[in-house]
């Protein structure tokens, strides 16, 4: 069926094929791609726009020596076809099957597992480096980065090492107008600009017509070297950003045209010194319900076409996630409180808050990939008597870890952070998964954390953080929200929330993992254990009356989390414990073991965690047998 | 003796004041400054280079309303002196004295408490956008930050958002040709470019011979694109970097020309749209020695002159710290290993590395205030075969936090990482004191963390860490360096080493409070007490083995450790017992609490939290008597 790629072993054969077989290639590709999205969610515009760079980049350089970075990963899917994962292809982003992400362990193309935006054009700097080092100066070194993912911080930290070393190396700058989003910044204007260059568009004439404007001769000099300036911030003279990092700029070039590509890949593959080639691509190109919309087609829902061809989702529609509640309780809060203002960094989709975006444009900040930024920006709201909320994903805030100490909670201010994905992303893996949240924050002073429980809990918590005069953070994972219907217990500082009491022993479990836990007492009941149910609600401060009495009532004790062990909330109940002089022989810890986890369907990879209704039940069952009195002489 | 000075009780009447009267303060100012030097160690030649400039920021704005933040901070002592602190200014990074960096405490003049560079501009812009949407759009935001801080990935973000909402905010580029070291990267080069602008260098007349040369008519108009692009990079037209942000570009001016620089603040400070303002000062501006040796003169030891007039540091000489044995080690490895690098954000002089990098320049790489490049480029040299070692402070590690998750830890790459500063770093302050990394880094998986218990371990740790394959971290505090005689025990991975042992309970140490714990122990033997000293080496993994002959033979457990005990070392202990079974009520962890901690003497305030031997001694006392038999019957 795809006669050229299911004989394709790896990428060496492109580096002899003519452009029509490099054509081919690519409608065989944008078949692949289009069946796949029909299966299941996968990232599916990004990488209908990369076909064409990624085979002009497989014929001109031999990646099995040469470094490539494909900067966040996500549009690795044509890269991966052709570098002999064609006949494993079906199995992306499935459990035990390809990464949907670059994956050393998979193939030595894939040389870092990323996921996260902007560190590509660092470690190609470091690569190259590093090759010189080791006396091979020969292995060339090429990363490929989105207009999106352009303007995070370290992308100018690099090309400022890149251009003192004055390194060998090249940025592909794939400049499709988006991030996930349409992007957002002054970055993404001056590249407008350089798109209406007068060599890209070919009006050639009109260079020779501005110029002929400016007074060379008797006029003041300072007139003149304004219009100069004035001309090239007009775009007549490309890249002088990129080339006063002393980069040389290339481009704008036509991304979709594999001969052009390839010439001028040829031409910079000998630069000397850091060389930046502009090429501008189009999203979900070759699909045209995805090139008129790449917001949606960026990692759509399996789909079918219906009798006109428009794509529909397959599938049944689920309950509301998360996502869906914290959302409509910004909406909710930002109708209420005209000091709330919300920062993005670029997830306005993700986090879908569009509505919000659209209700409250003047309060909605989308920064673009710009976590760091994101945060000191809100410290300055904070600071002014504003309620800022930061809606960032839990693995996202890493990138803002200093400005969570120092411009938040140093200065204790009132930023709210609404971590989403705080927990198994499932078929993202491990770049993705929000696991150590936990950990990196708690040990910040000043801190209120919290996790809610189920649906009924995100505004309420909500609205309390945005009373509560300090930092504050509410956690949730990517996947629908339970209600558990019962009395209202309104939230209040440090107190949890006990949904039923039992002696036998207590689970006291933070977030959304309060569903296994009363699942799990639900197991244990029917065998005659009378198990407490406690939602925590508070990581930090801790509910310490809810301990003691669980301590001094309970024959076990069994804290659960969707997070990583190590550091985390059964952790700070240890350290509670320790404190208090309570007896943790009775007590056992579950969550996220220490190692890095793969991707995979969510209750599959809790279950084998032990994280399911029957693993947290086996667990207090073991403890129950274990210290069969109160008085603990099982131990 | 300072007139002008001792009566401004506010920077108010500044506004009212001539030139000339500015001029005598900035005369005070030094004055101040250069008797404060003989007295302790502090920030110096920063503070030299701004005095003009703080006076006229001063002078035409009013920051009772108007908001300034000076980045990073330690150049906020003029700033200081004429904000009413100048009677107290003789207590600067005093315990219970002003801070050596901008404090909200200490006056509304201070917003932000500050430290770690290049958030300025994201505060100043969020400031900003916060006034305007509380109505109150007079009030000005100016941010001043030094080339050094610049190049720091967050300045981008911050611009990039900046030009997008068209912020009418100032950016003061405070420009002194250093970071701490000589600044480093393409941006530097840039700025040195700008200099030699004919505006700022006075030769017009250059600028017309350039542009005569130009030809204008007839000629291809590919060829006078590039000479035009050529004469934009010669620093012709200037600051395009910025002008492509969205930027106006004013500069360079001189920073020390009071009339110049107000005339300047007064032509942008009603500007709209973002403006940078170039200002060329001279660090150690007015104190000879300074001006010549910035580097020294950046935080010199108290000195005094000698006949000559030149400065001779005051004081004994102490031990050699930590720092020393790290750059000894360092060196060492290098001189024996020609695959080892080293990677330093703008420290070279805070870690003492000069000797490494002039013996070592071809694998040496100070890549400025870029920390997050820093260990994503190192990751790119450990891919490639090399043993990168990144030498970045703990506190400032924070800032590539996202690098440590993504591009080290998740690639399972030998990135060593020495972690100076891990722990009270006395008269800086809550923004150095290097509490968390304990916390922060053992939440990834792979990594091997340790800490050296005297000098005589650094070296062999570090040899350990080039040799192990994978990530690893090694803590030290800014301390003089014990040594402790005794045979030497092979550094083994995840084994501690017991220096004595005693039944009736155990201490165990991380890192240099082995010193404290042994003190502690000979003051209980004192008492009868015989108790077990043991120096744990790792914080990951633990020494499960020691761990549990601890348990089971020790009347009680006293873990130590100069970090935040919120998921720190002691918690990790916890984890292990509550995994194992141990009882926990014989333990309590000692570390610093759940607070920030302020500056002072970094003795005083570890005798306050208990952590000298003293206040360890005390806690091994109460629990030995709580628990007086072995099978915790005291419980």
């Amino acid at each position: 069926m795809h006669e050229m790629l299911s004989k394709l072993e790896s990428s060496e054969p492109l580096k002899g094929m003519s452009v029509s077989q490099l054509e081919t290639l690519a409608v065989e590709i944008r078949d692949v791609l289009c069946n796949l999205l029909a299966t299941r969610t996968a990232h599916f515009a990004s990488n209908l726009g990369v076909v064409e760079l990624c085979l002009a980049l497989h014929s001109v350089f031999d990646f099995k020596k040469d470094r490539l970075i494909w900067d966040t990963g996500h549009q690795i899917y044509p890269h991966k076809l052709i570098t002999g994962r064609y006949h494993e292809f079906k199995t992306i982003r499935e459990r035990g099957g390809l990464m949907g992400y670059p994956n050393p362990a998979e193939s030595e193309y894939d040389l870092f597992m990323t996921g996260h935006a902007g560190c590509s054009v660092s470690t190609a700097v470091g690569l190259k480096s590093g090759d010189d080092l080791m006396g091979q100066p020969s292995r060339r070194s090429v990363a490929v980065i989105g207009d999106g993912a352009f303007p995070s911080g370290i992308v100018f930290e690099a090309m400022n090492n890149a251009g003192e070393l004055n390194s060998d190396m090249i940025v592909v700058l794939n400049d499709n107008k988006m991030s996930i989003c349409p992007r957002v910044g002054a970055v993404a204007n001056y590249l407008d600009r350089l798109r209406t260059n007068p060599f890209y568009t070919g009006l050639k004439s009109e260079v020779q017509k501005v110029l002929g404007k400016l007074p060379v001769f008797g006029d003041p000099t300072e007139r003149m070297l304004a219009q100069i300036k004035e001309a090239v911030k007009a775009g007549m003279v490309g890249g002088m950003m990129f080339e006063e990092f002393g980069f040389r700029y290339i481009g704008p070039i036509d991304g979709h045209d594999i001969q052009l590509v390839r010439k001028y890949l040829e031409m910079v593959k000998n630069q000397k010194g850091p060389t930046l080639l502009h090429v501008v691509t189009e999203k979900g190109r070759g699909y045209k319900p995805a090139e008129k919309d790449p917001v949606y087609f960026h990692t759509p829902p399996a789909f079918e076409e219906d009798e006109e061809g428009c794509p529909r989702p397959l599938g049944t529609s689920e309950k509301p996630a998360f996502t869906n509640y914290a959302r409509d309780a910004i909406l909710s809060q930002m109708n209420r409180n005209d000091k709330v203002t919300v920062m993005t960094a670029a997830m306005c989709q993700g986090n879908k808050l569009e509505p919000v975006r659209d209700a409250h444009s003047q309060r909605f900040f989308d920064v673009g990939i710009c976590e760091s930024h994101a945060v000191a920006f809100a410290a300055g709201h904070a600071k002014v008597g504003l309620r800022p909320i930061v809606a960032i994903y839990s693995t996202f805030l890493q990138r803002s870890y200093d400005q969570i100490f120092q411009e938040v909670a140093l200065q204790n201010l009132p930023v709210t952070f609404m971590l989403d994905r705080a927990g198994l992303t499932g078929p993202d893996g491990p770049t993705h998964h929000g696991l150590f949240d936990i950990g990196y924050m708690r040990v910040f002073p000043n801190i209120v954390m919290m996790a809610p429980g189920d649906a009924t809990e995100v505004e309420p918590m909500l609205e309390f953080a945005l009373s509560h005069p300090g930092p504050t953070s509410i956690r949730y994972p990517k996947t629908t929200a339970q209600t558990f219907p019962r009395p209202a217990q309104p939230i209040a500082l440090g107190k949890s929330e006990t949904l039923r009491w039992g002696n036998d022993g207590a689970i006291i479990a933070i977030g959304a993992m309060l569903q296994q836990a009363l699942a799990a007492a639900d197991l244990l009941k029917q065998e005659g254990l009378d198990v407490a149910v406690i939602n925590a609600r508070f990581i930090k401060p801790l509910d310490i009356e809810m301990l003691s009495r669980v301590f001094e009532e309970c024959r076990f004790v069994v804290t659960v989390e969707e997070g990583a062990l190590m550091g985390g909330f059964g952790s700070a109940v240890l350290e509670a414990a320790c404190q208090h002089g309570w007896d943790t022989r009775i007590m056992r810890t579950l969550g996220i073991p220490d190692q890095f986890i793969e991707h995979g369907d969510r209750n599959e990879l809790m279950a084998e965690m032990g994280l399911d209704p029957t693993g947290i039940a086996k667990t207090c069952r073991s403890l129950s047998e274990r210290f069969s009195d109160a008085n603990h002489a099982g131990v």
